[in-house]
């Protein structure tokens, strides 16, 4: 299906859902909103799965790895070398994501849509839309058909992943110079100075947060992105990990399934999602507010609050396996809980 | 043992293992300080232990549950019936914290160190020192014999769990009126003005929260707790629970066991153990910054970044519950990980 088609049929979660889940809440023997923002995840995912009675034990962490030929600039520690391993390292279960993604519960699907190296694994996805894309300091990153392919690809991955019973979402990725391309990105579409967006990725000195700026200053006055429309912006200064993961967020919405931001880089990934199609918000959640500059106007922007204020900074999705116990846990007490007629107490006034 | 002996056997944590832990996190193939705060507990741990080859495995929750005489004057929406039905609710596995800390894998220690009526559950650890606390707008809440006793309290139930093969805490409380008791030590220890550090506890509503901050400050005019005396606020203006969580943060220091803090009133007990001891928070980790308005305040006197921002107001231990995924979360990347020699990365460089 074209993605137009895709987002004309994206509806808004259905708040009637979200009403009977809060009601619940509020019956259960608790304070009234004691578990806070937490509660509120629980409500929002009633909306998405369109009933109170949710489900959210099969998860999955859909983990995007390309490279981004700006990093021919300089403006990353590391090379097109470091992304190959690690994403390689992740489809073997052997990164950090996985040992967390263990922990919470969570499967590991790691899609290589535009590694530049060969790589492979067993379970290794491989749709490489392209070796990395161009250097966006020398013309456009990659061609609007490109973008569009690595779209289609994370809308088709939810849609797979739908089929095989998986009911929420996380999203991270794996690119030496994806900051780079996010930090663009962010100070195109949020009208923000390319210096206050542009942080230090993987471990930048003082002097590279400074080059990295000249260079993403250099691509959006080369390339011209148009603020107005987001897939120009993509695939003008953006990566094939970030297309592939707007791709999520759409399929997500599109398929029913709640899809969880990671830190930066997915969060530009819901932001020209949410730009697309601006029904496709009511589908994410939030996780972690990251260490990056742009971060907390981005959240500020999606109008989500993240719980998880830990200075991350490692991407692969991380982030989204932190929140998915506490997510657990919540359900754990909508779920099992005593309700103030079962213990015999009298239901909490509520006041403004 | 007295107390005045255990708080001068408190020592440092060992500064050696906190930074072998350091150097093995830099040396994990993931950006560096990625894990952010999460990194920074696991080193802390290492200090507690003594060993950066920590364990963290063998958990438990300890929620102290006490009354308060205070609610005589109308500060909370319950009663003293409300402490008696969630404490026992607590030790049958029935409530909020025990769905959470069963994902979490942590036991649940329930003690009746205050609640003014009979309780019973098989798993209920009772050790009654009064039949909650007298109404401290008329007098002292309780004497310093008492308030000591429920420390001793607290001390030995770390000496019990230590032997049992606890290797981290969580702390807790029921207590209806506990964050009156709470805030008002917060205003006298915290040098802050009472109508500032008055909350809405489990859903108060604004004028409720003008009476509480009267009655606070009626108990603080009449009990002229000394500031620099913390054993005589905490007598004067306290609670059991209070004092019992005192204890387990004291115990936690001797007995080398990392404690979490949940939100205001077990923040509070952190609070009087540091100034009983200062050496005991290198002992204390936080969890989550509670929506009582004093937490802030009180957090930054404690020098402690919680990870957690969830706008929780729920207490029995439930923010301690959400951390624990996260500790185990970090302690697997910081075990199980490869370092960059393993997946032949140069190491990144360290800036400033």
């Amino acid at each position: 299906m074209e993605m137009e088609e895709i987002i004309k049929n994206i509806a808004a979660a259905d708040r009637k859902s979200m009403e009977a889940s809060k009601a619940h809440w509020d019956n259960i023997a608790k304070p009234l909103d004691g578990l806070g923002l937490l509660e509120q995840m629980i409500i929002r995912i009633s909306g998405i799965q369109r009933t109170p009675d949710i489900s959210i034990k099969n998860k999955a962490i859909v983990v995007m790895c390309a490279d981004n030929g700006v990093i021919a600039e300089g403006v990353a520690q590391s090379g097109n070398d470091v992304t190959a391993i690690v994403s390689a390292n992740i489809a073997k279960g052997l990164a950090s994501v996985n040992r967390m993604a263990g922990i919470a519960g969570a499967r590991v699907v790691t899609v290589d849509i535009g590694v530049a190296q060969d790589i492979s694994a067993p379970d290794l996805i491989i749709k490489k839309v392209a070796r990395g894309t161009k250097n966006m300091a020398e013309g456009p990153a990659m061609t609007k058909e490109e973008a569009l392919e690595a779209i289609h690809i994370g809308i088709d991955m939810v849609k797979s992943l739908k089929e095989e019973g998986i009911q929420i979402l996380g999203t991270g990725e794996m690119g030496i110079g994806n900051t780079t391309s996010s930090s663009a990105i962010a100070s195109v579409l949020l009208h923000m100075p390319v210096k206050e967006v542009t942080g230090k990725g993987a471990g930048l000195s003082k002097a590279g947060i400074l080059h990295k700026a000249a260079v993403i200053e250099q691509a959006i006055a080369l390339n011209k992105p148009e603020p107005g429309d987001a897939l120009d912006v993509l695939a003008k200064v953006g990566g094939l990990d970030i297309a592939g993961l707007t791709g999520v967020f759409l399929g997500g919405a599109y398929y029913g399934i709640p899809v969880v931001i990671d830190g930066l880089i997915s969060g530009i990934a819901a932001l020209i999602a949410a730009r697309l199609c601006p029904a496709a918000l009511d589908y994410m959640l939030p996780s972690h507010m990251s260490n990056e500059p742009s971060c907390r106007a981005l959240m500020k922007e999606l109008g989500l609050e993240p719980i998880i204020h830990g200075r991350l900074a490692l991407g692969e999705g991380t982030g989204t396996a932190l929140l998915f116990p506490m997510l657990d846990m919540a359900y754990e007490v909508y779920s099992e809980n005593s309700t103030f007629e079962d213990v015999h107490i009298d239901a909490y006034e509520k006041f403004e």
